[in-house]
């Protein structure tokens, strides 16, 4: 028999899976009021959404391995075992502050066309895989996209064992905590392709009025550490000309790099200092120290390098400008642009055309595993729209069910022909 | 019997007790490996001091009282019981980097001197009485010169005992935990006057290579704790002009500090922020909220006043500058300047004149419990030279034994002279 053209999924269940998990690391946002999500890598949370998520993959008969970076598949066989599968999947870890889609919508997705693909009794000639990869955020470990970076061999399984979070803790040691260090190796094979279906995270597709993206590649991310040594000193009688107030070039660092991204001079540089400490942080001391992290991000490698590299020059002018003030910077992760595989895109495009959606094609200002996924064999993404201009990375961040239901449509025809494939 | 017209103290036995008191609460500075002094009000560490404090009283004969602030006095009978006592002393609580002068100093010189009066059999007029006043430095409670002022009539006690750390624990609560919830009444009868001895903390002495200083007064303060409320959002997709960036407003505000003391439109302004954190505090987060205080100090009460209002005028712009973004200030601290008595200054002087102490008159760029029992009583301060330019709040805090004598000499022979005035 032949597979049917294009499929739909059941949108009523894949929502269900999105609140159900949702529930998992819930918290109650203290000032809006609204009910977030807190699932950082490998904590109680992550391991608890991990275990749930593998309940409804064995219940829709994948056979699930987990890698000795906790990274999870869930596989269905196709007509030829032999054959390179295809593969869909993201990740199920959060920042602190999140919502329900962001990650989850790619897992859940594919779990809901093999439910699709199972009620339809639809067998595909390759076998299909559900990712879920460990530490997408970056944020409790400091290095993002970890367990697919590592599946793709650009990182070694040794160098993430030993990352640590501010705690202390390592990564290898949370993996046994938690009981995801799993026996398979690390190294993925090449699949037959990649699919990541993921909520926009921005506003191109809310601004434009259409549910469907079509990602044409990721940009570029850089992150450093940079930390700031002055001298501590007593606020009401150290002369201004005798101060080395770190907390004060902490925040010229800041200033300067907004007045770089407005100046249009490194063509679509994004930059956000989120974390920042000054030590001993007391109302009538000078600080002695503060300690930031620069989050750069531009679609133009070249741009990029150059931003980084007045960055660096800016340095060392407030180095200059406070005498006694050292600066100290500590690369935590660089990531080039990706561009996706257009093969991978046109099947995407001719899936949502003919569900009749219209989709636009859109770069990606986050970083996704789709990225790291594509150094092993073609990849692309499908993004759905999220409201509220695609707020992301807190609670708000929404997508509606019908929004939801379409892109994981897509997700399916796309994997079916795919997986259809010689 | 008349007493001798000037008398000098036990330098070497001075010495002794800043060494002794400074191993109290003492930790070694992680960057500079200097021995430092970290007792904030009422903790452990300070409540050892004191206990070691009051033992030295005792053993000079002092007569010991506690108030329902944790104030500690001391007391030497004069020949006339009940004349107005002549009060000395200071602080001996720190902040977290101190070193071993800042307050102890005025206490220990205040005990030095009632140990030399003792040795020399010298009875004064009136009664001679040592002070340590409870939370100087307002670092635990965010009040700072608390105890003065509450014995003083400026604040109430019960406004104090409610005050609370960064834990929640009240100052009521922590004077009861560590036994210095006396129950003498709070509120000091008027003294006949008050002189305070303390290292400078400041370049001025050490500039001029003078010793001791007469001080005039004491420059207003102004304390504020700062709240900016902004948005979280996605570091990578969240397009630069839809970010409500709390860590971006907070830098502009410090930037914006310095520029206007650099202006030279306020004064002698001068303006510290200490304490910065951010919200959530993660590396790919644009901060939801943003959290500093402002420490601003002025000898001109107008110019003050100007630079609190242009500063309340730069927080308005930030608001309409960043849609989402709002702001909220709360009054942590506001003392006017004070001018110290002139006839007090002069004894002061003529003490150093006869001592052949060179000296010069200067303004206090710190607050200190002088300022506070002013409002009792002729005031005024010794100041004594710190070395490195008077770095202070910090554990390179430093005067020379021979410094801190001569400091104390003057202490000594201003209240024998106003210990025998009518």
């Amino acid at each position: 028999m032949t597979n049917p053209d294009l499929i739909t999924v059941n949108g009523d269940r894949l929502w269900q899976s999105l609140k159900d998990l949702a529930e998992v690391g819930a918290y109650e946002d203290e000032r809006t009021g609204l009910r977030g999500v807190n699932r950082l890598a490998l904590t109680d949370a992550d391991a608890a959404g991990r275990r749930l998520v593998i309940s409804w993959m064995e219940q829709a008969g994948l056979s699930v391995r987990i890698d000795r970076m906790g990274n999870i598949y869930g596989r269905r066989e196709g007509t030829d075992p032999a054959a390179r599968p295809v593969l869909t999947g993201s990740h199920i870890d959060s920042v602190a502050t999140a919502g329900a889609f962001d990650g989850c919508l790619g897992v859940l997705g594919g779990i809901e066309v093999v439910r699709t693909l199972n009620e339809r009794g639809i067998t595909t000639r390759r076998p299909l895989e559900v990712a879920v990869f460990t530490e997408e955020e970056g944020v409790r470990f400091g290095t993002d996209m970890l367990g697919s970076a590592v599946a793709a061999r650009r990182l070694s399984a040794a160098y993430a064992h030993a990352l640590t979070d501010r705690d202390g803790a390592t990564l290898g040691d949370e993996l046994a905590r938690t009981g995801f260090a799993g026996p398979v190796d690390e190294r993925l094979d090449a699949p037959h392709a990649y699919v990541e279906c993921h909520i926009e995270q921005g506003p191109v597709l809310a601004r434009a009025g259409v549910e469907v993206g079509v990602v044409t590649g990721v940009q570029g991310i850089s992150w450093q550490e940079i930390t700031f040594h002055g001298r501590a000193a007593h606020a009401g009688t150290t002369p201004t000309e005798l101060r080395a107030d770190a907390g004060l070039a902490a925040a010229q660092l800041i200033v300067r790099l907004r007045a770089m991204v407005d100046s249009g001079s490194y063509g679509e540089l994004r930059a956000t200092v989120g974390h920042l400490i000054v030590h001993p942080d007391l109302t009538n001391i000078v600080p002695a120290r503060a300690e930031l992290t620069v989050d750069l991000r531009n679609p133009d490698d070249a741009a990029m390098a150059r931003a980084e590299e007045d960055l660096a020059a800016f340095l060392r002018t407030l180095e200059t400008g406070q005498p006694g003030l050292s600066i100290a910077t500590r690369r935590m992760a660089r990531t080039a642009p990706v561009p996706f595989d257009e093969g991978v895109q046109k099947v995407i495009a001719r899936a949502a055309d003919d569900h009749g959606l219209a989709h636009l094609s859109l770069l990606s200002g986050a970083g996704h595993d789709a990225q790291e996924i594509a150094a092993l064999c073609p990849t692309a993404m499908i993004f759905v729209r999220g409201e509220y201009d695609g707020i992301s990375h807190n609670p708000r961040e929404y997508s509606t069910p019908e929004t939801c239901a379409h892109g994981v449509d897509v997700l399916a025809t796309a994997l079916l022909r795919l997986a259809d494939e010689e």
